[in-house]
């Protein structure tokens, strides 16, 4: 049997039903990468600054729009004229985690309004299915995609055993809005009972944060592996960097752009050694 | 032994050590209540409308001040005016669940600046320790408390066994910074090895939402206890009240106020029940 990850992107962009499931895939046979750039910056500025110049090298910006101190519906309008220009997908990492009704109201609500511009958001499964059924009443009629935390990086970590198989059931049961995981792992057969089959066309998206060319972690519990060990070893389609990339000087644009290309380059070589490219 | 749920919120607030715990202890017993209302309104005019009605009987308000449309700092100046007006705690329900060093800039920046306002804040234990490190980084200086989920009251939760033992176990590790958990149940003795005992003057506040005067649930998967259940059968130090008090129309304020005052006199007898008031 053929596992998802050993399709091309491109084969896999054809049997999904989600829209930003089809999107990113398309997108990062488009560009050849697999690459998303996580900006965690407060200043405006500086987050804009760093997009446009990962822009050309990521299928995927991951944000975490509540840390930017000068916050306006404009950097919106920005964000999105550069998804537009560099042709990325806008994934904002929320992390919902709460009543179906708190989420669905904080998903389309607030200053933010996440789910008008961001094609993808992402929830803990520890409140229970509710919370995609409160996110899916406000995402679906859009076309947006959730991702499940089934899995986190950190030290000490609770998403593992039973939670991490809960994570992956409720995710089956919502395959029209669920379209993958963040993840370490691939998640085929996580979560089935004894001789429960996965339905043929189940293929779960594996979004891997932690991502690192030298693996190392740091003070605050986060744990690093390599572009190899995440895309070729683990099977995981997307990964996840942050520092690793822009550093900690905005304005040093070529040294940001050759990190972003070098680090494009491992996985995308990474992923041509799994489903052994022509 | 005497269990801290059969002791004065008076006496508790003598042993505390974390400043927020302490406000919040003092508030209750100067007011008489355990009744905390959670304001889950989309617009400032209502939700500046119903604290100010609701504030005579709660010793907290909860927010989701990221589901305010037209929110501005304006709206904290007032809801800071209302805190010492009507003399209540401010819990924003943030569930923060991410690494350490996003939950610290989520907490301390962006547009909202949580930690700046916010006397106590919460957060799901999923990341592990790492959480907890970066949320006190930013509010332990400011003498803010912190609450662990241990438990949902929505169905399929995963909160459940090993991972409410965990939060617990986290939580007596950081004493210092958390105060109690968002929970269903006391958590006196949970996660302890055999053999192993707490601290003598270990005193966890328990906050508990999902709270209606008749027990129902929602199409979204929340769950309601009675006041009496709750504080009486559970030994909860608060519970929570949302729509149940302020309905839908912002408008009704002697309504809300005789709902609030209905509930804060519940709770309240309940309570002495349980300490054996005088």
């Amino acid at each position: 049997m053929i596992l998802p990850h050993q399709r091309t992107y491109k084969e896999r962009a054809l049997k999904q039903v989600n829209p930003a499931a089809i999107l990113l895939l398309e997108t990062m046979e488009r560009k050849k990468s697999n690459l998303a750039v996580s900006v965690d910056v407060t200043k405006t500025k500086d987050f804009l600054a760093i997009i446009d110049v990962v822009g050309p090298f990521v299928c995927l910006i991951k944000t975490h729009i509540d840390i930017l101190e000068d916050f306006d519906l404009n950097v919106i309008h920005q964000l999105q004229d550069l998804s537009k220009k560099h042709d990325f997908v806008i994934f904002e990492d929320r992390k919902f985690a709460d009543i179906g009704n708190t989420v669905a109201l904080q998903y389309s609500s607030g200053v933010h309004k996440i789910a008008s511009w961001s094609h993808i958001t992402n929830a803990h499964p520890v409140p229970g299915p509710s919370v995609i059924t409160g996110l899916s009443s406000a995402g679906l009629p859009l076309g947006r995609g959730l991702l499940l935390l089934a899995e986190m990086s950190t030290k000490g970590t609770l998403t593992t055993g039973v939670y991490t198989e809960e994570a992956v059931r409720m995710a089956r049961a919502r395959r029209d809005f669920v379209i993958g995981f963040i993840a370490q792992h691939r998640m085929e057969g996580v979560g089935l009972a004894p001789g429960e089959k996965a339905d043929e066309d189940e293929d779960f998206l594996i979004l891997t944060p932690g991502v690192g060319l030298e693996a190392k972690g740091d003070s605050m519990g986060q744990q690093y592996r390599t572009p190899k060990e995440v895309i070729l070893d683990s099977g995981c389609d997307v990964m996840i960097v942050g520092r690793g990339i822009y550093g900690t000087d905005p304005s040093l644009t070529d040294t940001i752009a050759a990190r972003a290309k070098k680090y494009m380059e491992e996985g995308w070589e990474a992923y041509c050694q799994r489903v052994l490219c022509p």
